[in-house]
């Protein structure tokens, strides 16, 4: 078949959009019409040519949500007419990863997601003229139509709005799974925030659902302050207006450091003041940012060794057909809110306007409608 | 009083064996005549220069068993005749820290404990001029007597031998601990051991004890390998031997990481192997050593955001009047070793040349009997 897609045609170069061919889905996989997508960080990463693993051409995208339009041989768990969201962590229930019960990171599929193709080597899509075109984090929802594997889908309730839900599809679990699944943060605790952008705001509403005392904000736009405020922010600090040392003012203001902090920036020293802003004795602290390619974090051990524990969460350690549809059910009974985040929508048209509202800082999220 | 004591005069200088005078105990603190102290390279680090905390002159030793001779007003869980291993870690049950779940870090005397003084401020030793001498980790315990506040002292059963449970008031804890408090190691772990001294070696019995499927040690000394062995290590990697990568090396030989590997060197780049090594998606990695003033450790980010976890420990976690009487129990019972780690003993005058030993790498444990 044919459909539309955004496609990334090359690094540092805006999306074009085309008309690409689509071969169906061979076995285990599942033929998905997008609905709606959300443009992240990541998909601006890679476009950007800073992902030191970036291929081109592909097709980016994987915050989205659709509908199953025809299902592979053997696949059991969808049907045509199915609501799902695409999973780049997928969940395959078989694998020493989805086995274990501490990480959410399926192996049984990575080596192939990362080379930009379907788990039996090869592409879906290609150009018009037959050039293959690379899938992307296994999901490529900048394309209307798109095919993945059935272990990489999470099916979800149909009264759901798409154009919602598929922020669930990366930046909403990601902020809220780093609190639940990750930090697991109990009720009356103290919280830092570093970053008040898409995930950062929703690490502040995960953290509202678990019953924090209080939730500090730490960002230098203090523009954000309102809406974090609006997702459960009790203070907001804008280290540009701290005088002296900025963890030494965060410990003073949590009562001697948080019992949780989160980093939403990708900054490595902001991740330090993360870590050592952390409560001595106990105080753990999450790395959700994703840092430029060759950056390092550091501290002295001595931050450890007095009791802090530093740890990091990818798809805030969600196990995505199990915790996604969850997720859903959450946001439709009104225990999170989306629709306040979502700031910007447009046709698929104006892709690259959506790139640039997040370049100038002006969106928290855009969702492209179909 | 007057007792006979290992005085560290200044920096760098060896040890001078001299009388000082000894004031009794004050409210709430205990005298003790010590009757065994081992010598650990904490003392080492301060005696050397190389702890910038270090204050002379000060009596050191911090590994000690002995005997209650006298108790201040309002003592009351200990009394003349019991036997007692002093704790540097405190334990008074009553502030915030021994009251959270996590942590062993008693505040209770921490800042008087710095600065080589008794919780009211001052010092019970003085040379025989009247000059004050230090208390050292609020122990001294290379001092015949001593005072010790009642909260850092752990009460122990009578019939354990002096010479050998001195050794669980630091080194034996502090491995064990680390397994068992901090780390939480499950029956069929992976583990990996950096460093088989004493620390290290105690690290592998803890694993032992918790039922490890495998316990790799890692040293750069091939003569540590058949005593390593002899306390639960299956395989021994000399780096030095290793062709290539030491951390691909060990990942391999892991099947893909540790569940959880352990830093008993203090050298902060082998604390990064030690995380590095750890499996990806749930390998923990515990910092037991004390790194050099200034030094860092560093590694990427990603490290972390693909599920290992960095902790650190002190005194293993150990509660210590809660932990320490249980495990002189297991010393008692046969559940761990202490008998062949005590290397060397030695009058106090002689206690230079247990440090000698120690720089030498002839010693794992010399032990000071009064």
């Amino acid at each position: 078949m044919r459909t539309r897609a955004a496609v990334a045609i090359e690094a540092g170069k805006p999306l074009e959009i085309m008309e690409v061919n689509l071969d169906g889905p061979k076995a285990g996989e599942v033929l998905v019409e997008i609905k709606a997508t959300g443009i992240c960080h990541t998909d601006e990463f890679t476009l950007s040519g800073a992902d030191p693993e970036g291929m081109f051409p592909a097709i980016l995208g994987h915050e989205g949500a659709g509908v199953v339009l025809e299902v592979g041989a053997g696949v059991t768990s969808l049907q045509p007419g199915d609501h799902v969201i695409p999973l780049y962590t997928p969940e395959c229930r078989e694998c020493d990863y989805c086995l274990h019960p501490k990480t959410n990171l399926c192996q049984a599929i990575r080596s192939t997601q990362g080379a930009g193709v379907m788990p039996d080597g090869t592409s879906r899509f290609s150009m018009l003229d037959g050039t293959p075109i690379l899938h992307y984090m296994g999901c490529s929802t900048f394309s209307n139509h798109t095919v993945l594997p059935e272990i990489a889908l999470a099916k979800v309730r149909k009264d759901a709005p798409f154009d919602k839900i598929c922020y669930i599809g990366c930046g909403v679990t990601t902020g809220i799974g780093a609190v639940i699944n990750t930090a697991k943060v109990e009720i009356g605790s103290r919280c830092i925030v570093f970053g008040l952008g898409g995930i950062g705001l929703n690490v502040i509403q995960g953290l509202r659902m678990a019953g924090c005392d209080q939730i500090v904000g730490v960002d230098l736009n203090a523009d954000k302050k309102p809406m974090a405020e609006r997702f459960g922010m009790t203070d907001f600090v804008n280290p540009a207006e701290v005088k002296g040392d900025l963890v030494g003012h965060l410990v003073e203001l949590t009562g001697g450091g948080a019992d949780y902090t989160f980093d939403a920036t990708g900054n490595v020293q902001v991740m330090r003041a993360a870590l050592e802003s952390a409560h001595k004795g106990w105080g753990e602290s999450v790395i959700i940012g994703v840092a430029p390619a060759g950056a390092e974090i550091s501290t002295r051990p001595f931050q450890l060794v007095t009791g802090r524990v530093w740890r990091g969460t990818a798809f805030g350690g969600a196990r995505g057909r199990t915790d996604v549809p969850k997720i859903v059910d959450w946001y439709m009974d009104g225990k999170i809110e989306i629709d306040p985040m979502i700031t910007h929508t447009m046709g698929l048209e104006d892709i690259n306007k959506g790139f640039d509202l997040m370049h100038a800082g002006e969106s928290i999220r855009s969702v492209v409608l179909y």
